[in-house]
């Protein structure tokens, strides 16, 4: 097999893409080259762009993760997946050897390499995965909701870690694009939901999803909940705003025996109400990214209609304009995710 | 059925017990009265002896409720009860109506009375407590290790809501009673225990039970920990000292996935690194009292010797001189737990 010249869009440092024109080496053994056909902007990329990243993922480096695509080529070994179908890729390595993957938890594996961080993600035309990090999907879905697939899994591994059973009490604390995605999938598997959000432009989109939706810079949130929920408190809390008002709420309004979803990133230590967890026997439980059965799951419910896409995709750019994408993106509450059409045809 | 003479011991605040002989009156329907063999001396007394608990339990309370003995009477309909069975007491009295009862939590419901706080204690010859709240232990087991059953309850709930398996790594942080019978009952499920205690008389104690032991005032505890679990980090983490060193501790030390139980009362918030918790998927559980089924596995643990607790009743007084009883468990690392022997026989 030979190279194919391809455009790629680097991430140059200091909030600066460039766009190349690169030769795609053929898939090695064991990997599947897929022709990419839009990728969503991650919060996380996003990240990367304010330079936040830098010392992680240095300053030449092709991000983007949240892809969908169409197999191009697969190297030698391939077996599950041929040229034509329609895939995602669910972007984890893995190591095998430490302790978490010994436990088989090679998500969360202790040298898990970040596709599209660590390594050339998916902002270019043709990118090449390890073939256990593809999951196909049905050529029935459009390339374009397909995209959506990865942040759907983050919802889909926080609601599987919460236990969530049918008739319970929701809520999302923060009503962003993973909020909101949190949302639809707790209500899909039968939560009562409520939203949290200061935005006013963002509570707007989740009322008109249908969520109830509370401000807690406008109401007394523990009153309202507790108003809502007929004085028993929520039994599912997703911590999703990464604030220390968020991690106030939470133990406030928690029913006894609550499972507070930790899915946000607090880069610093938060004060937190110990007390609460030992008289109502409250639960904190860790979510990181997602599973294989995450993947799955999350391919159903994009299939079947379960997210609304139509309300989550707020943009779709070019790989050329990325620049412009990425800086539209600042300071923009009712922007949820943009995507970036990668393919040409 | 007619009053009885009996001697109890009040609480009357600032320190001060003060033995009085009162009436005994007769079992309502329901009720159980109980000639009281041995009481033992909770933590929470202590605090209660401090003054620390005045607006909740008054200056003129009879505490107590870590008791063993032996039905006297019993009232109209008890029928699972009779005079002569050797028995201890759950001293839990729930509300039957609030969210948590509703949901099968009547150990943790929002109207708990906690009898020997909230009601009358086993600081008296007999002591008179609804039906439910009685079990009945084997003969063959010594009244007064059956007055362990409380804590060990304690110690079992904990266990249990770790979801610990055998062959797992566990940390103890904190090897007061509790601690070590957390460790006793963690052991006998099959884990591997290290107990962290900055006393090095109590740690004397623990190694002596067998137990491997840690001082984090004197060593490197995440380096210790991990050269103990070949660099997989503890499974399962007890937080039963209530400090911020132990806060710290626990999540520098999880291994993925593991559970952190709060048996804890912190009372203050605390700073906690909830970065660690999204990153290992860690999962913090809170752990209150006990429910029946506690009380039964306790009881069968005391009974068939799984808990040493020769090691654990380090003095045994009488109700007369209760008093000197509390004053001897200040500042004293070397007593783990003294009974009154409340019984005339
Ligand atoms: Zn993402
Ligand atoms: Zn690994
Ligand atoms: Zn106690
Ligand atoms: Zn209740």
């Amino acid at each position: 097999m030979s190279t194919t010249e391809i455009s790629a869009a680097y991430y140059k440092g200091s909030k600066q893409f460039e766009i190349a024109k690169i030769m795609a080496p053929p898939p090695l053994a064991g990997e599947v080259q897929i022709r990419t056909a839009y990728v969503g902007i991650c919060g996380t990329d996003l990240h990367a762009f304010h330079g936040r990243m830098d010392t992680r993922i240095g300053c030449n480096r092709i991000i983007g993760h949240e892809m969908s695509g169409i197999v191009e080529n697969v190297g030698e070994g391939v077996r599950h997946l041929k040229p034509g179908q329609h895939v995602v890729v669910r972007p984890l390595a893995h190591c095998s050897e430490c302790p978490a993957c010994k436990s088989g938890l090679q998500h969360i594996c202790h040298n898990l390499k970040f596709l599209g961080l660590d390594t050339d993600g998916a902002f270019q035309q043709l990118w090449t995965v390890p073939e256990y990090t593809v999951h196909q999907i049905p050529e029935s879905l459009p390339l374009e909701c397909a995209a959506l697939i990865e942040p759907v899994s983050v919802a889909c591994h926080g609601v599987s870690r919460s236990r969530l059973q049918a008739g319970e009490n929701v809520l999302v604390i923060g009503g962003g694009p993973i909020g909101l995605l949190i949302a639809m999938v707790a209500k899909h598997a039968g939560g009562n939901i409520i939203i949290s959000e200061v935005s006013e432009a963002r509570l707007a989109i989740a009322k008109k999803l249908g969520f109830k939706v509370l401000n807690p810079s406008q109401q007394d949130i523990v009153a309202s909940v507790m108003t809502e929920t007929n004085a028993r408190g929520v039994d599912v809390i997703f911590e999703v705003s990464g604030t220390q008002p968020g991690v106030d709420t939470m133990t406030k309004i928690a029913a006894s025996r609550a499972r507070i979803v930790m899915t946000a990133i607090h880069s610093e230590k938060r004060p937190i109400d110990l007390f609460q967890f030992f008289w109502r026997e409250i639960e904190l439980i860790g979510a990181r990214v997602y599973t294989h059965e995450d993947y799955e799951k999350a391919i159903e419910l994009v299939t079947n209609g379960a997210i609304d896409t139509g309300t989550i995709i707020t943009d779709v750019g070019s790989l050329e304009n990325i620049q412009q994408a990425f800086e539209a993106l600042e300071g923009n509450p009712t922007a949820m995710k943009s995507l970036i059409k990668v393919a040409d045809w």
